[in-house]
């Protein structure tokens, strides 16, 4: 989108020059303690685009048509850690506090912002089991929408394979009601546990039989081009060029 | 969390009450026309919590310490297409309009709210070259922190494999400077294409070869538990249960 304008919140502003003037959109942002202004800009028809903490960003779309305006961020995304021990086939597992059924799943929670996945996973496990692991590889994504726990946007789920660094359990009285190694052909076929859980338990069995390698997508990191700052990409791991 | 309340925006209420009452936050959603009572709100200690279109939601933490709700949306979805035609061995790339390099990619572009990332690279890819595809599977994620495209918040990027239902090109003028078929051998070799869309190439590349099971996470459709609504699960594909 070209021609898009910034609008201090006090400034004095003509909608209709700028239309006239080709421009495309305008952005205003609102300093929460003069939320008022929000008010009168509505009646112009801006409308809210985002709101973060201390003020708000409303926009109004000036060009032809639908606006073309990128929208705000949808998805929350939440990552769960399966620590598995290879040595003894036995994988990590809660039982939430506070749920009807007891069914065992891998601990996890919400990304905060910025948080790359794999350290989401390390540290949900920590704060919940007191068990300290590695990030292995990334096993399973499920996508959900209108999610009841996410304000009614979208939810992004992610499941890692991490590997124990310390093996003694001291749980979150809080988050959990139980925790325990727990054998991975055991997990795999229970009723008491979810399907997704059941499925990655499935994939966790197949890996230590056959090897990760068919199991895992591995992630490497890489510089982005406009800011240098890393991405993190992840993908099965193909063999080493020729 | 519990003992969460939520107040009309025009009700009396107590805060010291409530926090006598042991309650844990407030959140108060406020329309657009009256947000001057975000303001009114701030200065008892209310932040915005996020805000859509034609309301804000502010909250209000009570509990001991830093604040345990959950936050909103913290990610952008953006999705690309590899359009694979697997009889040449070619894949359908573009090069977007308004870059200074002329490298080629892939379709694709954000998720609609609520959209599944299929069926936005289906979309995408049609969009910008007017072929029409089917889903096969995802290839590949990719997340990147402080995205200047997602007002500073994340961006979850995947590159999905599709087959062609149709070949013939009408590209996008707005969207794209160039769109043709290439060489998935090429792609994977030419400096003119950006390090992600290489290595994908080669993904590709692997795939043909020696068959795409090696390279896919497969998409299944399963119910969730409390809204029966369809969830989708990615994967590494397991061979059928014995």
């Amino acid at each position: 989108i070209t021609n898009v304008i910034q609008v201090p919140s006090k400034s004095h502003y003509s909608l209709v020059q700028w239309k006239a003037d080709g421009k495309m959109a305008v952005w205003l942002q609102v300093p929460i303690s003069l939320s008022r202004c929000a008010a009168a800009a509505a009646t112009h028809g801006f409308t809210f685009h985002h709101a973060k903490s201390d003020h708000s960003m409303l926009a109004l779309w000036l060009g032809e048509g639908e606006s073309r305006l990128p929208g705000f961020a949808t998805h929350q995304v939440g990552v769960a850690g399966a620590v598995l021990d290879e040595s003894t086939g036995k994988v990590l597992v809660v039982q939430d506090k506070n749920k009807t059924k007891n069914a065992w799943k891998f601990p996890g929670g919400l990304s905060d912002p910025g948080e790359n996945i794999g350290s989401t996973a390390v540290r949900e496990v920590f704060e919940e089991t007191g068990v300290r692991s590695k990030f292995r590889s990334l096993l399973s994504i499920r996508q959900q929408h209108r999610h009841p726990g996410a304000f009614d946007m979208s939810d992004m789920y992610l499941i890692c394979r991490l590997s124990p660094l310390t093996y003694d359990i001291n749980f979150c009285p809080h988050e959990c009601l139980r925790c325990e190694w727990l054998s991975v052909s055991e997990l795999a076929e229970t009723s008491s546990t979810t399907p997704i859980t059941a499925r990655v338990a499935r994939l966790l069995l197949y890996g230590l039989e056959h090897g990760f390698d068919k199991i895992d997508l591995t992630m490497e990191e890489l510089p982005a081009v406009y800011s240098g700052m890393l991405y993190q990409l992840y993908h099965r791991q193909l063999p080493a060029k020729s």
